[in-house]
């Protein structure tokens, strides 16, 4: 009987990948992977065969169900089996199905966690997601409900909450700006709109609450979060970092 | 003029580093680093002069205003100098008063992130912070305020989440449990406990929230992460994991 590791790929850039997460990918017989995750973190596993199973935001993807029997049935013929997924496997994955599924087989399994984009997109503007004084508390939110889903309040926590991380598909801003602010959340309420963070082709949108559906309309249909709190506000008022984000703006 | 990395060195096994964090640090001239951060990490930077700045919660620690001077001495004199911080620079450090200061005097900086203690606590006890159909949105949160600090409501924010997890001494364990079932949150809502993740002498200990105060006597003073919500008894539900979470409760 073989050992699944579930491993978390990092927020995009192959060198934000764990020294612990390339140790097991060489050694992996079989890897199972999500579309998002970069080949050249793939080319690590030099061994493994790869299969393809991962999801992407409306595009054709494997069935959940499906995955994590094929988990449990390669851990039955091969010694290392890794499940690799985006940023950290234990936020807004499927983790928990795969992991009840290997637990009920019986199969023994490992989970290394990755850098989330929520602190890859913070490194990369150089805004702190807490700050002394301003945030004692972040919340990472995705407002996306799954089929049948009951209807949890994001939008409570992201109120309530100093800094929120919103993950998601930038299709969804428009409703999620309206929504946020009907609620009561100022319209001059700071945010960032982070799209492909750690990649070359990373790209980055300033500005407030009420322009979070023109930000998203800029910003492709790729994977995203958006920022939001006063933590940005304060950076702002930076002047090189103003100076910074005007060039951004201007780029954009 | 030289740059100045600030640097993620993760919840605490040197092998959660990331490959990026640990090819800065092979290059690294001078090093100020945390008491936390592991002596193997630091071991990665074999040419580097290395000066312990680091807060431990209660300990003497240098002053933060000391260090953002330090850091930008060093980089007048040096071409590599990294900050090197435990878990991520962008959640619960002081980095963005670091930045600033960076910023003022015209330092060129870049931040490294890393694996946050929250994602390698739910790691070691294999249960997800999101869960379809239980939760979509999880809190970090401090509840320490700085002296001076004016009083974010934490405990809205851990109230409105799905998933909490709470960065602690476990000191501070029994207000925190008064304040939130105070405050209207289930006295039986399933709680973790998490000392030392992803070091040989981490503990976790299991309960609800009406036992947190009992639970943080059994861990040391020690940093500590503590997971509030269901998504806990969904795993405890679990029969495997429920014999798991016996046996690691007779070794406590």
């Amino acid at each position: 009987m073989g050992k699944v590791y579930l491993v978390g790929a990092g927020p995009g850039a192959p060198d934000l990948l764990t020294l612990r997460a390339a140790e097991i990918l060489k050694r992996a017989e079989l890897v199972f992977h999500d579309a998002l995750v970069h080949p050249q973190t793939l080319e690590l596993a030099v061994h493994a065969r790869k299969i393809l199973v991962g999801k992407r935001s409306g595009r054709h993807s494997t069935a959940q169900s499906f995955i994590n029997k094929r988990l449990v049935d390669a851990a039955r013929k091969h010694a290392v089996v890794v499940r690799l997924k985006g940023g950290d496997p234990m936020l807004f994955g499927r983790a928990q199905e795969e992991i009840d599924g290997l637990r009920k087989a019986g199969i023994d399994f490992e989970i290394v966690p990755g850098v989330t984009a929520a602190t890859a997109a913070a490194a990369e503007l150089g805004v702190s997601l807490t700050r002394r004084g301003i945030a004692r508390h972040v919340v990472f939110v995705t407002p996306r409900a799954a089929e049948g889903e009951r209807e949890n309040d994001w939008a409570a926590s992201v109120l309530a909450a100093d800094t929120a991380v919103i993950y998601m598909g930038a299709g969804l801003a428009e409703e999620l700006g309206a929504e946020l602010i009907g609620r009561g959340k100022s319209p001059t309420t700071p945010i960032a709109l982070v799209e492909g963070a750690t990649l070359p082709e990373k790209r980055a949108f300033h500005g407030t609450l009420a322009d979070l559906s023109k930000l998203a309309r800029k910003a492709g249909d790729g994977p995203a979060v958006v920022l939001v709190g006063e933590v940005l506000r304060a950076a702002l008022a930076e002047p090189v970092l103003a100076e910074k984000i005007e060039s951004i703006l201007k780029r954009a």
